[in-house]
């Protein structure tokens, strides 16, 4: 990693911070340069203003979302499905996380007003649409879910209700993890197929996977380990 | 109607359309008073700051959205409750019905900052999801539902969709009259009982009741007009 890639990076996770203590209308570039060891000076020469710095942060934020559910657990594309839903919905602790929802909840509601943080909340939406699309469409491969099943009208429908989690969980003080359960239920319950049957259990509340998906990949005979060395 | 309640609904809706124009975190007590004929000294007088007056702007937001969902057309409760969820979910026209969700996500956004937005906006979340409850329950009596069907659940799971789809329609400019098609699909096939169907025809894009409510409530024989004289 360049200089340049690791001073951006201390930026992107001093946004994280002074976001998440100050809100998105009242955080300063002072507030994200006073978060680390550099000067105002040096985050004015990295990024062109607030507007600019903002928008590198969604893109900051899309990656380390593709990161942490590019590969969910699970032996079964709805198994995986589901996974991937519990990792995106992991509930959230009740300083830092919290506080972070309301502020991502102020940032999409610029996104009218700023073509910049529009187009990149949009394609994360699109991102998160085809992963569930391609889940859902390996599941209706598979016989998990029934053939006439649409994947992109059933990932539409998840991503609406992946937004509407976090949003009131912030207007209204709902509980996440309730609301999670429910998403569970509607992939478990609603849409799988009659003869079908899924694990929800390899993904803790926290967004780890749990020890289940540990005893699945290290089976008895497992030499994997002595391979790797 | 008295004074008092005329000034005070001139007020409420000038704080719509000035929401509109402005925004929350930048519209003004100013603002507000110019889209009257009142001045300034008189809206003050009325509302105790901006966080006073935008606390009864919710209540009154939650009176209007009574009025409007009390009671929606249809024959069996699931009927009912598509046309509920597609009053609440009619289509934005382009100019002032988009302006306002957006508003209303900062609103919402604020919540954690502000108790009495809060507990409003809490109000008017439990006020949906038991309308939504009431009806699932009744059409788990009428058969519509399969009996398994737990009315909260489902009822919190549907608020949930709808928090949902303003944000996503505002942060990501996703389709509303889609994402109303999609929820009514899901109780229309998803819920439903096997062996039971559903009008979806009764509530028009608008929000508006079809002709197709006035068909049915206008008999050939029909001679209630003359009844009420």
């Amino acid at each position: 990693m360049s200089d340049t890639d690791d001073t951006e990076t201390a930026f992107m996770e001093a946004t994280y911070c002074a976001l998440c203590e100050y809100g998105y209308a009242d955080v300063t570039m002072q507030d994200i340069a006073d978060q680390t060891d550099r000067s105002k000076a040096s985050l004015h020469y990295h990024f062109d203003g607030k507007d600019d710095l903002f928008q590198r942060f969604l893109t900051y934020l899309h990656e380390d979302f593709r990161k942490r559910t590019g590969d969910p657990p699970g032996e079964t594309p709805a198994e995986r499905l589901i996974a991937l839903l519990q990792t995106v919905l992991s509930t959230p602790d009740e300083g830092e996380d919290v506080q972070f929802t309301t502020a991502f909840l102020e940032i999409k509601a610029q996104a009218p007003y700023n073509e910049g943080l529009r187009d990149r909340l949009r394609r994360i939406d699109e991102d998160l649409v085809a992963a569930v699309a391609d889940l859902v469409a390996a599941g209706v491969d598979a016989g998990e879910f029934p053939a006439e099943t649409d994947p992109d009208e059933v990932a539409s429908f998840v991503s609406t209700y992946l937004h509407g989690t976090w949003t009131r969980s912030v207007a209204a003080g709902c509980d996440v993890d309730a609301m999670r359960e429910r998403l569970v239920e509607y992939v478990a319950e609603d849409l799988l197929a009659a003869d079908a049957s899924v694990r929800t259990d390899l993904v803790a509340p926290d967004g780890t996977a749990t020890d289940a998906v540990e005893q699945r990949q290290k089976s008895p005979d497992d030499t994997s380990e002595e391979v790797a060395q």
